[in-house]
């Protein structure tokens, strides 16, 4: 019986590792395939500190295996070269002295080639690795490798959101992946969604995979209120700049005008006015703004104006939780390779249903970044990945077009400081519905 | 009758116009005696961009009265200067274009002695136009005399904090005023207030003055948590120094170790090591550091790297206004001209009551200043007075030693950026009584 | 006869010790003349870190004499207060360690009172010391008071130009001193005095007081060369503003325009234009601008230009010098209480004459400031005086409105980097007479 | 006969045209074969403003033909790519607006490739143009191509200093060519080569080709000073360091003590302490360092403390080329590949002779860079070469190992700001030999 029993669950974990195995390298390969139409240099820089490198995000995400799974797991593993430690952490301080954020673009090499060798040399071992545990290490490294997985879908996110700035900031405006899309249709007026007064849960029910700052699930709570059916549009936005809006102080958090003047913001990131038109650098390239699309690349500050302007204000991340639980997770994601916000199809009617509740655009809430009650960090070193951030941060919700739809979860949180733009982030509205 | 019910509501109205004139006068005159021992030369000086000059608070708190009260409601009121509305004002940008922040201490003129005369000219007509209010327009005015002299009252502890800290800059370290005080008894082993799940009120109740951002009162659900008796001492925070609290990153938030070593923060400020040991800074010139008065003049990154040395957390801002409502409101508040946290006097202990909730130090909550459910913004220019900071800032609760007594409430929230240590703000400690 | 001998000597010490101790109380009290006019308030601040606030000033030059007479000089002498060395020091880093330069006006002590009477306790202690030298000692140190006189005559300049760009940040625009002047007469168009090719020593004869910087003596090879018979007026600067001068980045150094551009010049200094008629600050307060007045307050930067669009170019600090042998050592300065550029007087034309070399504007030259063969700079903490300073500053010749007629010399040299504006600076233009 | 001296001149044309092609071949292959051992992610980063990154070089050194040449006497030309003429501009503005310096390693795009097929794109244009012209428009265009040749050398020295800046930022230490070299001999003690007082004529003679800004050769008068008769060695140089000359202020100019301090210099540029042993970052990788080869890669700040520390000085430029005229012009150039100062071979004594004159290290002269008497910009934008650079730069003399000898002359002069250290810049002492 007992052999029996033992068998069964011989069986069992070889299929578990077998699945693992298949999503680590549809995910890592996908990460590879983010990057085929890319030219040699492409890989190489970093136009600004906030971003990374191409290449970067390639050796990172494998660093991430070798420094919390091999290293510490496979007795005899060595690296590749002794240096690939120093110079592809982050900020993980407890691993390993980290190479100066500003300077990861400093670095020709190891070489384009020499990384993709790197992650080749990471993959071997990883299989080799999974392959040989027994049930029992199995199952205390199997949510490690999960991590590791998670952490290279948000880097590729990132890759492509730091290329998509890198190839702004050049004149010659390159193509990324050319693609033919339809344009969107008109979304119609925007409608309210409404939500009683009551207590709501929040945050990750359990049961599969989730970050630690997404735990644990807690009551919260909250009061009357609307939220926008749909996300605001381009063509929204313009009038809110043709109104001056960025001209008028009392729309603005104090911070966000001084942001507006400082950086002398008169549109959203990545706009370009040609011939008196507006157009867009996108991965396509140079494009006439489609007024139907949402309105992308805002900061929160921008975010948080409009909606002052509108009469209204953006919503808690508790809000867009709660709503999130009426809307179907579908949208346009990053496996569609557009990498970019699509709108809504022809025929499709935004109505009284909560649509572009996931994909299109990361949602500014106006909820700052900050442990749930109850939170506990991830053990380790590993634990330093969402905590320590949480102070003057932003949580955005939903993911965007650049985000993998096998990535998203109703509780998840994205968090950037309130003046970023080169996320793919837009606005969804909130109002109050009682008298206070 | 009818004229005996008049003349009461005019008896009325002249006992509230006399009330306020009185409260005018006493808050009015407060700030001028916060001022009595100062040469004239420190009346003068910015020395940081945070900070102003004593005699910019003594001269914009005036041009408070005159911008928002004098110039709307008194038809025939003349400045006494035209250039005084630009050089004072603050940040009230619908009013006025306000003299750049960082320029306050480049202007030697208007001297102290005519910043004095603009203040009595302000209090002459001020008197004058109360005494000239009729019933209904009492009614009207009266709320914003009410902000104008809670405004004065939080100048006169940016006063006193902008000239500690201007002070403390000079090697003579000059003495503000020389006070005798009892040093503080050992206030025993720290412990923990505990509070059950729930839902609580958390706001202002209504009844009397309250800023606009502590409205509306509104439910909120707490987890069951544990508030520490009393704050943390300058002894217990050098067991964390001790330590290597400072040099350890694990314990801060990533922000935080960033600023310790950009500012090359090693104790908290006004701390001075003389021989080996350690003294501070205070408004009565440098002293031996009392081990049992509580910790001051610390950051938030500080207290939260604090707290999680100590393996507890902060409060939020809620726990400490639900937990505030056992306490009683009274400490050690500037009205007893110690301008310094006094610690626990002889012969009391802190035991299992909740001390030092009001005065002494100002305690970090975990909580991102932001707007309740439902929150409205004074109307006009007045609202522009707490909103527009709802970003990257930490609610603080409970007053200091710089606080009037008057100003305090449960429901105050103070707010500063994560990094300013120049308020006297301290640490009161919180953790979670749950499972997760 | 040897006793006669002595006994004259005696006599000639007696009266050299007469001489300076009367030259020390002219100097001194004439910088304290310069304040007079002045309210506390005046003293205390330093508007930016190029400049010094009043009190510093009046300090710094009376630790001069305490560091280096009395401290070495003096058995018995005992400061003041042990901090005032710290305090008021400057760059003399060999003495001991500076205040740091950027935060004098971070210090509201000592008072402006307890300066004056620091000023009075070095005045007592240095007529003391020299009544009690001998002959030998009193040759000693007489060089070093006579040092100690002209590092005081420097900053009574530096006082009223520190002072002037004071004042002029606040938008009171407060006058330093009211007086009556003739408006400048027509000086008629700039013409041309010219030299020979050949030989011409520059730098100080002996034989009387010169700085270390000034010496030695020494030949240099000139080519043919003009020199303007005066200094550009305002009127002629206007020109080359109304031409576009400001924009056209031919008439440029590279760094010239970018200070343009970064500091957004577009007039010299001080310049305001009022109801389309451009007036400027002026000790006296706000005034017309006079166009026959020498342009003053510009950059080297703004006077290389100003020369390039004229065609032609600035002299070489050797070529002023040789020049100004043939112009009387007269002029317009400090000692007549205007501290503004006079112009011509009605009835004198500029004609052939070298006029306006002295006085009025420092002229900049295109040379940088640099040893001279054979330098060699004063012993000891002296000798930092002025080599150290040897590298990327300009040499401004002929003393200014704000100089002591006392202080100026043909081989004097003043240094400024080439971006300062806040000093009586103007434009005296050359050009080459050979063909290269 | 007329047809003979014509046919004649005819034959000189093409013999000329011949010549002038053979140079520019050998010029323009020779910059492309500094690259052939680099990888592609080398061509593309600027690790800071000051450096540009290879492919940069390649391409604006295209760019000078196109606009200088091409674009202005070959009437149906047509660019490649109508933005590269924005793109590889530099500072010469009257020609086109420049893609702003510190954002030339923003541009992924163009290829290297691509970048190279440019550079072949303008080398069969420019075969085409100079064999079409006639005699009168050869003698016209011939200065102009010149000019665009000593520019490609120039930019061959920077592509090479610029490369070894970024290789040295990497952690991997990446060798640009692997070249064995003998280890220098000892020079034997420096020694002083003297000269008489008198005058001197300095600047080029004319006759063959010069930058504007070394004309017109004209006449100096110089007092008697010696001129080591060698380079100051690494040896020498690290008595400075081990004697604490780093750390003590009386050695250095104000301005260059403060680049110690915010810089934390405290060696050379690209030494590296391994195991108590100084090594330094050469194009050969990480060397141990040879005491007998010159010091390189300082400032001028510290070329001038160490001359001070020694208890002389530098020399001035005028004394450098006066000098130089008693000095072979040979020495270890570009040409060799080796890249690094060679130092003196076995056998080789300095002894009397002026050695290491040319070659081996830029020498940094005491003179500030500026126009000669009578200079002359070259004609339009050419013009803005060199005479926009001449404020805050100081002139180094002789050329270096990354130095094409065919470049180099006695009159060129080099210049760079006082805190530059990425060029391979050395010290070579001068000493007064009169008594002022």
């Amino acid at each position: 019986m007992k052999s029996d029993v033992l068998s069964t669950t011989k069986k069992d974990v070889s299929e578990n590792k077998q699945r693992l195995l298949e999503r680590y390298d549809i995910i890592r390969s996908f990460t590879e395939k983010l990057t085929e139409t890319l030219e040699t240099e492409d890989f190489v820089i970093q136009a600004v500190e906030e971003t990374s490198p191409v290449k970067w995000h390639l050796a990172h995400t494998s660093w991430f295996f070798e420094a919390f799974v091999l290293k510490k797991g496979m007795p005899d593993y060595e690296s590749l070269h002794p240096q690939y430690d120093y110079i592809f952490n982050s900020y993980y301080v407890q691993t390993s002295d980290p190479h100066c954020r500003d300077k990861r673009g400093n670095l020709s090499r190891p070489t384009v080639k020499q990384v993709f060798e790197f992650r080749e040399f990471i993959n071997d071992n990883m299989h080799k690795f999974i392959a040989g545990l027994d049930e029992e290490s199995f199952r205390e490294w199997e949510p490690v490798v999960e991590i590791g997985l998670n952490h290279e879908q948000q880097h590729q996110e990132l890759l492509l959101t730091d290329l998509k700035f890198l190839l702004a900031q050049n004149p010659l405006y390159p193509i990324f992946l050319e693609r033919t899309r339809d344009a969107a249709a008109d979304p119609g007026p925007l409608s309210w969604v409404e939500f009683d007064e009551g207590i709501y849960e929040v945050g990750h029910p359990g049961g599969q995979f989730g970050y630690d700052n997404e735990f644990p699930e807690h009551k919260n709570y909250l009061y009357p209120f609307g939220i926008s059916n749909r996300l605001v549009t381009n063509g929204e936005y313009l009038e809110f700049m043709n109104d001056g809006g960025y001209g008028e102080v009392k729309w603005w958090l104090d911070e966000g005008f001084s942001a507006v003047e400082r950086e002398e913001w008169a549109s959203p990131l990545y706009w370009i006015k040609r011939n008196g038109e507006w157009h867009h650098y996108t991965l396509n390239g140079v494009e006439k703004l489609d007024l139907n699309e949402p309105v992308t690349h805002i900061s929160y500050y921008e975010a948080d104006a409009y909606a002052r302007w509108a009469g209204v204000r953006l919503p808690t991340e508790k809000e867009w939780e709660a709503a999130s639980k009426k809307a179907e997770l579908k949208g346009h994601f990053v496996e569609s390779m557009n990498v970019h916000p699509a709108g809504i199809a022809k025929g499709v009617t935004a109505g009284d249903d909560l649509i572009q509740m996931f994909g299109d655009a990361w949602q500014w809430t106006q909820s700052a970044y900050s442990a749930y009650p109850g939170y506990k960090p991830f053990p380790g070193a590993l634990g330093e990945y969402n905590g320590k951030f949480m102070v003057n941060q932003y949580v955005l919700r939903g993911g965007s077009c650049a985000t993998p739809e096998s990535h998203i979860r109703r509780s998840y949180r994205n968090f950037f400081h309130a003046n970023a733009r080169w996320q793919f982030s837009g606005i969804r509205l909130a109002k109050d519905l009682h008298e206070s």
